[in-house]
């Protein structure tokens, strides 16, 4: 099966038909940068949510899946950046659902029909005044050209904006996927938080895109690690407007795999982006790892290798230390045969069957020096594959997380 | 309880009767330090191991695993610093097997009461010629006042010697522990590689000692971290000689507290040693968490705290970020409730009740600038708790490990 997706350039959340977007800056930065955004749709979507696995999950969290839990849908998703709102207790339960009910007001839908989501230092409440004097200026401010502003308004100390749109034909018609992103750095450095904005006009109900959703998270921004650390914030929201037309998408539909190929360009897109501009990252680096078991197998040992500070680093210094990879591979948890480990990278074998192999050390130097590295791991035991993504581990990192927070 | 034991000042692993070690220069690497050691006992010692859980274990713990399963005695322990004889394969077991048969035939003691154990460099042969000739002249370089030599020859990049010895007084008799470990760093950086040795004259059998073995381990060598990677090669023994005398130890003794005390504070000084010599560590970190429900569950969440880079950052930038630590507290996959958890940095309380406490930002700072560093997480849900050590993360520990190997 071929790519059935074409790439929209310059494509935003307001790509697909019925979205509006939009930013501001209402005082949460110290800058005059943009610091609340929304997208907001000209009819209540279909929506699905993905949410952090942490258990300090912030309170805004909290009150968007209560909104989608309401009936599925959302008309409008406001996010602010500078203030994650976490770890604040009842009052910042209660300011999350104030910020609710003046985002729904301002916009003139049902309190359930609005999710809220933050981003920024963790443990402050937030200056609600300023919150609420920003949200009803954001009625004026949202347009279809306003894709750009809205991604500003989530950035922080990210240095590329994160989007992309991509068209699939369904039953005929054209349908557009978006996505935009925010991944690792803050104003304040203090949690690398992801979040992931999704739009569509595609007609569908809420538990395939629910169900979608959880397939594609697993396969891409679940994939991907910058430190280890999971926010309290993460969160990524998918809004289906049904403006496209045309028969509901179902499993059943004779489109559906076209349609969720583009699903998953986006969310790989997306992922892949945060990963690349992971704080203080040179480079971006893709695990793949074949020949397992099973796909969980797959995935637990390419995150671990992703994840290991001797592998990052070593990327960060172009040394093709193998050995370091094959020691994450061993201390996965999951199923190794020790003998008939491959290991590549780029096209340079250093590993078969797990014996080491005399490569150019030249090469290997000059291909790892690049922005993008690929590590290829063959288990040689099975059918299942994954993938991942990471970034190197470099001084800049240290530099941006040791800064003191005020 | 108190502490029924005494440390021994300029204790070495040859305090303990019956123990003389050594050390030289076999040209493993490249400068005269040395490479090649050796701690032999003048009796079969009742010996224990613990062996690291890294799927790829180096060829040399298989052996001295097949050495400890045959009489539960060890007579010499034999270990080399610039190769691992990790991931070399069918001859890698070879040379592991001819370096026992070696160390054996000069100490003039049955192979099975030979260990041997390698750090170094992964995937390289070993120069056999190099390493049986240094083998040779082993015997001629131990004595009681071998200690240092030994611990020499298992530096590779540690900064610091690290031994201690204490004595507990057994059925009226003096009983002394030591112990030597080598930490992370190498002279082809590459893995950290965990070593410890413990020596003693305690009259212990070896099913004893190993269960010993395994509880303290659980509780100092496996709750230390320097960057989350399991070495090929961690490893460590311990060897009794009996010759302080007196009745068996077993649990059921009246000394058998005191001995276990002595017992773990050598391990976790071992272990303390290693991780504030972490690879380009500037200071000690040490995690408890106390309040827990259970004791894994302290651990867990303890290790997860210790490993989280972005905590490690914190600390180098002497930055009282607790948002860090309550993030590595909810993701460590163990009970936590959110209402409650208060976090301590040394005295300074920063979180209460899950609440935000003010501090004095500058009594912090303070702190934070000193080269230890304790972080207290009260869960205040149930009894248990559990200490873990570990290092900050600096841009020295990206320069060491982003170094080219050749």
């Amino acid at each position: 099966m071929g790519k059935d997706f074409i790439v929209v350039p310059d494509g935003t959340v307001t790509t697909p038909k019925g979205f509006q977007a939009g930013g501001l800056h209402c005082g949460l930065k110290k800058t005059e940068r943009h610091d609340l955004g929304v997208i907001y749709c000209e009819v209540p979507a279909a929506a699905a949510g993905v949410y952090t696995l942490n258990q300090f999950q912030a309170a805004p969290l909290k009150v968007t899946q209560e909104s989608i839990a309401a009936e599925g849908r959302l008309q409008v998703m406001l996010v602010n950046s500078g203030n994650a709102n976490a770890c604040t207790g009842r009052q910042g339960e209660e300011d999350a659902r104030s910020m609710r009910a003046a985002v729904a007001a301002a916009f003139g839908v049902k309190e359930h029909l609005a999710g809220v989501t933050s981003t920024g230092v963790i443990g402050e409440l937030l200056p609600m005044p300023k919150v609420l004097g920003g949200i009803e200026k954001l009625p004026a401010r949202v347009s279809i050209e306003g894709g750009d502003d809205f991604c500003q308004a989530i950035l922080t100390t990210d240095l590329v904006k994160k989007e992309t749109c991509v068209s699939v034909t369904v039953g005929g018609r054209t349908v557009h996927i978006a996505g935009a992103a925010k991944g690792s750095g803050m104003i304040h450095p203090n949690m690398a938080t992801m979040l992931g904005f999704m739009t569509t006009d595609a007609n569908i109900e809420s538990q395939h895109l629910q169900k979608l959703l959880n397939d594609v998270t697993d396969s891409t921004f679940n994939m991907i690690t910058v430190d280890g650390d999971t926010s309290t914030n993460d969160m990524v929201v998918v809004m289906a407007s049904g403006l496209a037309g045309g028969d509901a998408l179902t499993p059943e539909h004779p489109d559906w795999e076209a349609f969720r190929a583009g699903f998953e360009y986006v969310g790989a897109y997306l992922a892949k982006a945060i990963a690349r501009d992971g704080e203080g990252a040179t480079k971006l680096i893709e695990v793949t790892v074949s020949g397992a078991e099973s796909r969980d197998a797959a995935r637990a040992i390419a995150k671990t290798v992703i994840g290991s500070s001797l592998v990052k680093s070593a990327c960060f210094g172009a040394d093709a230390n193998w050995g370091r990879i094959i020691a994450a591979v061993g201390r996965a948890g999951q199923p190794v045969n020790t003998e008939t480990v491959d290991i590549r990278l780029g096209d340079i074998v250093t590993l078969e069957q797990s014996r080491p192999v005399k490569f150019d050390e030249e090469k290997a130097l000059e291909y790892l020096k690049g922005d993008f590295v690929h590590i290829h791991v063959n288990l040689n035991m099975g059918e299942a594959s994954a993938t991942a993504w990471g970034c190197d581990l470099t001084y800049d990192y240290v530099r941006i997380n040791a800064a003191y927070r005020t």
